[in-house]
């Protein structure tokens, strides 16, 4: 999966049916601006983990969506300098979100 | 998904059966050129997004089209300069596509 | 879909059965050579679209051929100079192949 | 499949309810990092194999878990000076991992 | 697919049950090595083609195996410094590699 940082919403009035209304993000991977299904609901500036290959579809909902990247996740804590991620965090609560916005 | 940009149609008259009459689409990838079967009716200098992977084949109609990328929606409005898209839009409505053209 | 070069057919003699007979073409993609399934039967010197991911499986013939990368189309005309393909073809009917030999 | 180096776990409390309890790991593949669903245990400094594309999904543990990125084994030994690894090791048996932790 | 030079074999003790025994192979996908499934039984310096994406799990030997790198066959004649191989040989007997090694 890649580490990404939503940039902002996407505007696709015309797009095909099978899209639905599902929200569109664009996505910074490094240096290149990508587009993803979002499916955590996520606001610019979170650093999220998108999940591409035939993976994305499930993970957009269904085995038939057409999405090859899918934002599956938020991550808790991302220090773009260093690129780390703090691992203090428990995951087995419904923590408040404290990335990079 | 990709942000590409439609360059211009391609012909090729001798193709596998399997890719029926469907247009294909030159579309610019940064700066390298892909061809996408088109979904969604698009036409030169419009901004598209484009699906890879195995979603691009139910993407373009059936599961069995032999796609790998797939034109699926015009991007309303896109700044190549600032690569930032316009969200005041509405899209609940079928607007007009307002892309670069 | 990839726009690459046919530069000469590749010869493995040792492959597993699954790859019968068909023939293999190497492929210039860019400056990188790659090896294709040639599902249409061109030639050396032929610009082709080659297609990836799972639809080279069922473009190679067949949802259990062992494809990543099929030949799927000549493309009627193609400048590699200017990149760009001749448009006033028309793909109505069966017409010779005027690719750059 | 690829040659990764794990960095550190990666906490992502608001995930898509599909990825489950899984370990992700932060893996190195040569310099870009990337996030992988543990499928071995693996810890910080271990030198791994990891799969990508469809086949990601059925080794993370079943054909709907939506991973593009799987753990699927631990190098014994492996030399990133030289990017070689040891093959005098046999293996047959279950031996304790040599990899550089 | 991709053309690759076999280096040497992996040993990797601690892998998954779905991975079974078979051999793995590091090869080297340009200057990049990669971890390759053997299906036809390759030793180092050989040149030979290998197959990703959902293709490298059927070639692997079954849907199920979760390979993305399958080593599919053994070129011929592979010139290194030209690029090219030699396509003089008949390739309806099981011939001798001649390959590199």
């Amino acid at each position: 999966m890649l580490i990404c940082k939503v940039l902002k919403p996407l505007v696709s009035t015309n797009r095909i049916p099978d899209f639905e209304h599902k929200h569109l993000q664009i996505v910074l991977d490094g240096s290149s601006k990508k587009v993803a299904v979002d499916a955590v609901g996520c606001v610019p500036g979170d650093w999220v983990i998108c999940v591409g290959s035939s993976a994305a579809r499930e993970a957009a909902g269904s085995k038939s969506y057409p999405s090859d990247l899918t934002i599956v996740g938020i991550i808790d804590y991302w220090d773009p300098q260093t690129g780390s991620s703090q691992s203090t965090i428990t995951s087995s609560s419904k923590a408040t979100n404290l990335g990079d916005k």
